[in-house]
């Protein structure tokens, strides 16, 4: 057989090569770096081609693709969300992607996106409390401390400096577990019998439970003024965590109001109910906090751009090292119109 | 490092490998088994969830996303068109694709597309002109001689019989390419100078150029009464092959009308010109070729279904075999909520 060319292979990221390549960087650093990487994609929001996910879902969960392009490159992710998975030993959530060439449609990485995507969504995550939280913000409830919960604290303290976490799940296993993997992080952790004792003294409180039904993991009478809510664990039809009160109280952030309205927390509310696209605030186009005693909240679904600035802050990253793989996935005859020549001569 | 365990690994199938697949079946068998696959799904098509795909366009080429699923498996294929690669040394075509389990979202196979995408459109075809070419028919014209045009002669006469083939293409070099990729296939083949030449006593008229613009291939004059036209070429919007009087003659047969009257010859017609879908013409819901005289077209852009079909295809045929490899894709941490844990424990 013949050995592939170089146009035949596209980078690949495995599993254990992301993990080696978070080591390599330190997971603090990856988090703040990707934030910046996030926000400067927010940042020129306009330029991106934007489109809801396209979603298929069954009874027991649901597959997504997230594409999105700039113009120079186009990613998208496979992902799915499977809230029973856990109870056979699998992960809920899935991931991979890739990132390719608009001008010749040629893959340039193909990558794991499980562990990706934790790491984004934290990061997300802190880089809208960081425009929305109340300034000196210095502890977090955390509620829900399934896999991306440890994710969230250690970027909440990498990229917005809070001190504290309070932990609180209604599986006190998944607390414990929560509490042993933060117990060097430098964190003060704390770990917490209820959702209303783990916000008390939180100024940002941090939803991530993975159930797919309306769920109402805060009430209204449990959220104090000033607090900033980011609530990740909403993000499919017929999913939410928030009581619909706290919604009226809040000023709501999002990513893209189209796919927001569909998943998000805001589901709860009219189609027309004023939301912020989060980009704005950081445009300055659109207010964030004006006030010390508003809640603010960024209903997150998660958003294919925040995967596509995860794929190119990992392009960009593994270059020159050892954390990627050459994988013979596309085609490469001497000619390119034969196709049919090349498997010929492969019988050879 | 740890070992990934087995729910972390995806078989995957690379070029090389899918090569070496074609080969120990046979491509002639490959054709044939396959066309057999469509067959059986489009027989059920009603079971498939059905989307337009999801495209992404630029100045120069495509890139699309194609998902389906019949509820027990998923499939989506990554796919790109850009004609202007062929100056560049490159594929203009080139495809990867995915099948996962519905039931938890974990991808069961992750496979080249690139060489997959050009036999399951010839497979699909020879199905297609099995059901709608006059019968006993034993001449094709092929028209356009780049990658796609030596699995169509090879499927048609695999799957339908045919004994010569007429090829034509702009650059004489191409038809040079395909007749000597063609000289040992049992085909009588015939190198023709001019589209009129190369249809001269043909039953099944095949067009397959690769132009992103609407250009005609074959005018209404050319075009004799009782053959087959399978118009392949025609693939996206701005994208067609045939003048529209030849289309105002024939009796119309598509895939997925939402997407044909987007991208298909008859994007050129009105939306409510009368098609028939091909699926019920082979479950017997609606007829095909009703007459001798009559023009049947087969107006083809391809379809999600048919990339699912050799997904599955494929899926079930490397068991036992060598022609795959375990790939790192997913993370599979002991304790699913523990991605955490996963991660840390990666660097001790």
């Amino acid at each position: 057989m013949l050995t592939p060319s170089a146009k035949a292979l596209v980078p690949f990221v495995s599993v254990e090569q992301m993990m080696g390549l978070v080591h390599h960087i330190g997971l603090s650093r990856v988090l703040q770096e990707l934030a910046a990487c996030i926000e400067e994609d927010f940042r020129r929001w306009p330029h991106f081609d934007k489109t809801p996910r396209v979603a298929s879902h069954s009874d027991v969960g649901v597959i997504e693709l997230m594409p999105t392009s700039d113009g120079v490159h186009y990613g998208f992710k496979y992902v799915n969300g499977h809230p029973g998975n856990m109870r056979a030993g699998l992960q809920t959530v899935t991931a991979f992607g890739m990132l390719a060439r608009v001008d010749n449609g040629y893959p340039v990485l193909l990558s794991e996106m499980t562990l990706l995507t934790a790491i984004r969504t934290a990061a997300t995550s802190a880089m809208a409390a960081r425009h929305l939280a109340p300034k000196g913000a210095t502890t977090m409830a955390m509620i829900g401390n399934g896999a991306q919960s440890e994710f969230q604290c250690l970027a909440m303290q990498a990229v917005c400096g809070i001190s504290h976490v309070r932990l609180y799940d209604i599986d006190p296993a998944a607390t414990a577990k929560a509490a042993r993997n933060l117990a060097s992080s430098g964190l003060h952790v704390t770990a917490c019998t209820s959702a209303q004792d783990a916000i008390e003294g939180a100024q940002i409180i941090t939803t991530s439970t993975a159930d797919k039904q309306y769920a109402t993991i805060l009430t209204d009478n449990m959220v104090g003024a000033g607090v900033h809510i980011n609530a990740i664990g909403g993000d499919c039809p017929g999913k939410t965590e928030l009581h619909p009160d706290i919604l009226r109280r809040s000023s709501i952030f999002v990513e893209y109001p189209e796919q927001t309205r569909i998943e998000g927390e805001i589901q709860q509310l009219a189609p027309d109910h004023p939301v912020t696209e989060l980009w704005q605030v950081i445009t300055g186009a659109a207010a964030g906090r004006t006030d010390a005693r508003q809640i603010t909240l960024f209903d997150s679904v998660g958003f294919a751009i925040e995967d596509f600035s995860a794929l190119r802050y990992v392009r960009d990253r593994i270059d020159g090292t050892t954390f990627f793989q050459p994988l013979d996935l596309l085609a490469d005859p001497d000619d390119p119109r034969d196709l049919f020549g090349m498997l010929a001569r492969a019988a050879l």
